[in-house]
Formats: C-alpha cells, sequence, structure tokens
C-alpha cells in the first residue's frame, strides 16, 4: 500500500497527479505545513528534510517530489522511457524543474509575503522566474510536451510554471507554455487530484 | 564517446567526479561561464536553461548535474542501485540537494556578493544553509555514507555541502559532514577530478 504525506503546494500536487495518472491504490494524509507537523519526529521518520511530499510504499520511504515521480514511473513502467533519448530528456527537464523554477518562483513567493519589502530581492526572483518560464517557452514552441510523451517531465513542471505564470501575470507572455498548463489542467488524472485535495482540506 | 561542458563550481565538480570514479573516457570542455558563452545559440543546443554542467552522449544531450549522474548511473550500473531501499534513498537524497543545499547556499553565496547588504536575505540564507548542513548531519550520525554504499547521493550532495560548511564556517558544529566531505575529498578519483579542472582552467 503506497501512504502519501502532502499539502495543497506546488510540490504537494505532484505525486496526488502521477497517482491518479497511474490509477494506483494510495491513502492521502494532508500535512497541514502551517502547524509544523512536518518537523515533529515522528514525519522526520519519513522525510529528514521535514518537508512534504513524502510516501511510504510497503515500508519504503521516498522524500522529495522528483524522487516519489520517478520511484512511481519505475515502479509501473509509465511516464518515464526506460532508456534514450525521451529519458535523457526527461530526467534533464525533471531536475530542471526542481532547481530552478521550483527554488525561484518559491522564493518569489517568499518575498512577495516577506515583512519587508526589498527591491533588489523582488526584482532577482521576478527576472529569474520570467527567464525559466521563458526556456520552458522555448521547448514547448517545438515540442508538444517537454520529453517525448507526456511524462514526469510534465507532472513536474505543471504546478511550478502555473505558479510562476501567476506570480509574474505571463499568460500572454508565454503563449505556448500557457497553453501546455491549460492542456494538463484539463487532463481527468489533474483534475482529480487538485479536487480530492480540496476536498480533503476541507474536511480538516 | 562522451563530451563534458564544465566549469569549476559545486554544479560543474559533480560529473567530472562521476566520470573519475567512472573510470570512462571523456572529453572535456571548460565553460567560462563569466564570459557569458553559455547563454549563446551553440551551448542552448546542450542546454536549453543556458547554464552547466551538461554533457553530449554518442550525440544525446543531457543537462542538469542530476540528471547527468543518474544516466552515468544507469548507464555503468554503478554508484546506483537498480531497485529497493538503497534506489529510493539514492533518489531521495540526490534530489534532496538540487532543490534544497544547491539553491539554499546559492542564494547565500549571491547575497554575499551582492551589491547591496540586505540583512533579511543574508539571515534568510544562513539560517536556511544551516538547517540543511544539519538534516545531512543527523543523516551521517547514523550512517557511512547517504544511502547505503557511496553513491551518485554522496557525490551530488559532496560539493555543495563543502561550500556549505565553508559560508557558515560550520566545519565544527557539524562533525560528521565534515568528516563525511573530507573522506569524500581524500578519494582518488575526487582528487583527479578537482586537479583536472584546475589544471584546464590554468591552461585557459
Amino acid at each position: 500500500m503506497i501512504e502519501l504525506y502532502t499539502w495543497t503546494t506546488p510540490n504537494g500536487e505532484k505525486p496526488v497527479i502521477m497517482l491518479e495518472e497511474l490509477g494506483l491504490d494510495y491513502e492521502m494524509a494532508l500535512i497541514d505545513i502551517s502547524t509544523g507537523v512536518q518537523k515533529q519526529a515522528a514525519f522526520l521518520e519519513l522525510n529528514p528534510n521535514g518537508r512534504i511530499p513524502a510516501i511510504s510504499d510497503d515500508g519504503q520511504r521516498i522524500f522529495e517530489s522528483g524522487a516519489i515521480l520517478v520511484h512511481l514511473a519505475e515502479k509501473t513502467g509509465r511516464f518515464l522511457a526506460k532508456s534514450g533519448s525521451d529519458r535523457a530528456e526527461a530526467l534533464s527537464w525533471t531536475f530542471f524543474q526542481v532547481g530552478g523554477t521550483g527554488p525561484m518562483v518559491g522564493q518569489l513567493h517568499h518575498f512577495r509575503n516577506a515583512p519587508e519589502k526589498i527591491p533588489y530581492a523582488l526584482k532577482r526572483y521576478e527576472d529569474e522566474s520570467r527567464r525559466l518560464l521563458g526556456v520552458l517557452e522555448s521547448r514547448l514552441q517545438r515540442n508538444e510536451w517537454l520529453a517525448g510523451d507526456y511524462s514526469i517531465a510534465d507532472i513536474m513542471n505543471w504546478s511550478w510554471a502555473r505558479s510562476g505564470l501567476e506570480a509574474v501575470e505571463g499568460w500572454e507572455t508565454f503563449p505556448m507554455l500557457a497553453g501546455w498548463v491549460k492542456r494538463i489542467g484539463a487532463r481527468p488524472a489533474v483534475i482529480r487530484a487538485l479536487d480530492k485535495l480540496q476536498a480533503a482540506k476541507a474536511e480538516l
């Protein structure tokens, strides 16, 4: 049995979407990160970094959304090519998201909500977020999906691209990316995933 | 043939170390990122994000150090378990580095060198860097390596942990991490890798 520990954030959405795409059985527990429960000893056994998402798959912990999606893809043989160009591209674009749009759009949100208004930091993360969204836009001008067929690279990048487009008001500036965000957002599994997260949150 | 495009930065060191550990034939080209050559069209074909490192393996591009190390591990069957707990842990700790110490220690360096001194940002990234180093310290209190035997998780985390320990003057505060950094730094392949990078840079 797969137990998923997550929350309604861009990183937290990814494994829910993946599990819904795969149609696997899983139990989802929401970890309200505003309470700090993710920093307590019980959760640190699942993820020593004290962050969501994390899963337990028949007792094996896996933390970090990228590791979870690679694990689930390899477990099922879906959404990540086993070898060749599509695998190389999917891994490259997966790590691009984890080291790029995730932390940079994340810092932009942080400084937008920070107690001090720091123009230097706001400009730094707005510029870098726009630059990274532009990298995705260029890729999608020549490719329907980021790496061959729809893959974990698309699922990984989707929620942070959406968050980035909202943060920089970039829906018209990055038309191919905006279309790709809407196309993925219309997939039944993605709709189910976001609905399940919202329904679970409403029950708390 | 593997062609490696890299530079003398923490991310740039990782694939050189991995290739030296594997004993693979490769050609290394230094990309002096201070010149902006990595943003030019020829390099963007290798990495559309315009950053080092990137490789071409018999014409297949792979960018992002994490993707490169997973690719090389899978190509050779070394330094990444094929399945099971060691693979799950190695992937988790690999993504931990890419989404955690890399960007956060990176931001700390940026704000240390920024034209403005911004106490809020300096404190933010010092605190977060220390927290992340503490996560590694805890892991290494109970494990010789991050994920089973010495693996890509160790190679990925090594250069950023070293950079982080230097940045926060944390060598005495994180003794197990400091010992692990020194242990890896003494490996013949790691010594060869750093020597090759310095020698190539001196020839520019």
